[in-house]
């Protein structure tokens, strides 16, 4: 068993060190692991194969053995958004305001790192340097925790990290690595609350799940996004036929991809059979309430939706589809199923916007454009290390900025209470 | 056994319509609210009674009577603290800005209340008017669990704001108490994540520690508070008495108040007897390390530190006391022993008043001010939900602008990725 208090206390001891550094030396420290990255190529590919071969012996699925594979373009990528990273604003430091109170003390805002980041991560080992490379750009230790899937890989990509760190004015130990997978070492990590300031789980909706319930240190949920697109009456529909093809074709496996379509009674005789011939060239299923099935069934594709369906992230050429009597009815219909993610309505109505906008409860709420822009990079972050769907701290993508807390500075001249 | 799903729902629905009130609908329902308890206060001293001859009974000490008890006088201030909420500013709706992306999608970011507010506390029935207060002009719905021993003083006082809410033109629901204070009840509410946004505890460190570690639904962490002030070679020393004395005594049942005093060696000889004068006069224990015990022994209030002293929050008229070599091991020792709550220097030098703000790990850290000043009424916030020691969402006193989160709002015009 792997000593975690240890790599904690270690964790803890560097980011006191990483929270006094300048952004000079971090951006060096990130050329550095990035030129390390491309330099260790070799040894990386071959810690790989080692993981593709167990793999493969094991009959994972294609899917998942694509997200497994590295190969030198991969690594070159990662190398590549390490150096975008250096351009980035440094988001730690900034005084975001300073009021004085009647009594002359001077309160002021910063923003600064939050201290030690866990990342639990599946089988995907670029997600090892994308992480390293934002929490030390924005002054944070990271532990991380891959999956066994790729646990090779992972260990020689944060063996070359750490040997870069090594030659940089950065301490070695920002980044680690919890080279045991067990559940019971993954189990004991989410309960370190001394040594660790926030949980990050990314991966599917087991991890998300186990993660929330298992930890007591604060964790950003993220992910699961069964989004919706709206077709609201007079809307256009031309528009409404490409926002929906779009959401629901251009990259099925990502969670800001729609899952049900929404249509409101008054377009859905007209609307409706173009969505179909447009999706169904496509082949995608359509899983259709009841008038909607009147309208469109003969198609093997189209089939009576269940209940479930409403409530499923398909991940899939699988559109839910539901007629609705108009706005309010699907904004509770959105309310009730959607994860928060991302919502649109397609609409003219300048009141239906507003309304769509104020009352649907989600990270991100579109008018008459596709739920396929929430994206770190599509919203201008430059960078993104999730997307949360809960509440607390952060929502929707999080950047650099959403991976910092603030501390109160206060200026006194002696004064008590 | 309580069904704890219905008061979910309840509060779920409450919590949309109470998302589209305007804020004079609001500040209405508050000012209702204040009327209708000054009118019950009757009903609720007589249900207090209860509570307080059931605690009396059981032997309960005298300082948690005192928090218990309520008086027309208590009654009357929680009133015109909900009156005072009216003044302030609704914290919802906000646009904090809105950036055009190359495309011309504008991506806005709109401040907007969290949902369903569970709140966990003990013993101290006024809690009930202050949070629902707080939660209400925030726009969120509140899900009350206060503790066995104020259980009617709290019922009496949630269906006076119910009566109240019912002539108002916010929903009944959106303040709701859960009246079976049972173990198994408050698990289950703890996992309530498909209806409750964010529980925050408020209360001593048993009850948070329970929250934490039973919780699923995302929780902010209150509270405990082992401040340090450290007086810096150097320093006036004058100043520096005054704000021991003041962090120490002037309230010390709270979470702001000094637990330790961290002096520098240059200074020992000439603070520690002063401060020893100063404090003992007010009865305060000190507990030394082994220079201090030194030079402060010969008194019976005097007596040698342990090792457990340095982790203590008393929350008593008791001071820890250790010389420390300088700037350097004092910040090492706060973010060895503290918990990121509340850190003052006492200094002249303009470097390391720098360097004690950035290095201090905590919510808030002073330059020659008491500890006690953290507070949200202090820092100008108008009204404060407690303080948070954790890093995610909040950090320090919170106040209204801490019960909401953001949204994404994007204006497009057809636009697909």
């Amino acid at each position: 068993m792997i000593d975690l208090t240890l790599l904690g206390k270690k964790a803890k001891r560097a980011s006191y060190e990483l929270a006094k550094a300048n952004g000079k030396d971090k951006n060096d420290a990130l050329a550095k692991i990035a030129e390390g990255l491309k330099k260790d190529i070799p040894d990386i590919l071959q810690a790989n194969k080692k993981d593709v071969e167990k793999a493969k012996a094991n009959n994972i699925s294609d899917a998942l053995l694509d997200r497994l594979i590295l190969s030198e373009q991969r690594i070159n990528q990662v190398s590549d958004s390490l150096l975008e990273l250096i351009s980035l604003a440094d988001p730690t430091g900034e005084v975001l305001e300073i009021k004085e109170r009647p009594n002359g003390l001077r309160v002021g805002k910063q923003r600064v790192p939050i201290g030690v980041i866990g990342i639990i991560y599946e089988s995907r080992p670029n997600v090892t340097a994308d992480a390293a490379g934002l929490c030390i750009k924005s002054g944070n230790a990271v532990i991380l925790r891959g999956g066994s899937d790729a646990i090779n890989s992972n260990i020689a990509i944060v063996k070359s990290i750490q040997n870069s760190l090594e030659n940089s004015k950065l301490p070695m130990d920002c980044v680690q690595i919890i080279e045991d997978t067990s559940r019971d070492t993954v189990k004991e990590f989410m309960r370190m609350n001394q040594y660790v300031d926030v949980l990050i789980p990314r991966g599917g909706a087991g991890l998300i799940k186990s993660t929330m319930e298992n930890a007591t240190v604060p964790v950003i949920e993220t992910g699961t996004g069964n989004c919706h697109v709206y077709v609201d009456s007079n809307a256009d529909l031309s528009m409404a036929l490409d926002i929906i093809v779009n959401a629901k074709t251009s990259r099925p496996g990502v969670c800001n991809a729609a899952e049900t379509l929404l249509v409101a009674q008054s377009e859905a005789n007209e609307f409706l059979p173009r969505m179909k011939q447009a999706l169904i060239s496509k082949n995608v299923q359509l899983r259709c309430c009841e008038k909607s099935f009147e309208l469109l069934k003969g198609d093997p594709l189209v089939t009576p939706s269940t209940e479930e369906d409403w409530g499923t992230e398909f991940l899939d050429y699988i559109l839910a589809v539901k007629v609705v009597e108009g706005v309010d009815k699907a904004i509770e219909h959105i309310n009730r199923y959607g994860t928060k993610h991302s919502e649109a309505i397609v609409t003219e109505s300048y009141t239906r916007a507003n309304q769509f906008l104020k009352e649907v409860d989600a990270a991100a709420v579109y008018v008459n454009a596709s739920t396929r822009f929430t994206d770190g990079g599509e919203f201008g972050f430059g960078a993104e290390i999730g997307i949360s769907t809960q509440k607390l701290h952060a929502r929707g993508p999080m950047g650099l900025t959403e991976l910092t807390t603030i501390k109160y500075i206060i200026y006194g001249d002696g004064q008590i209470r």
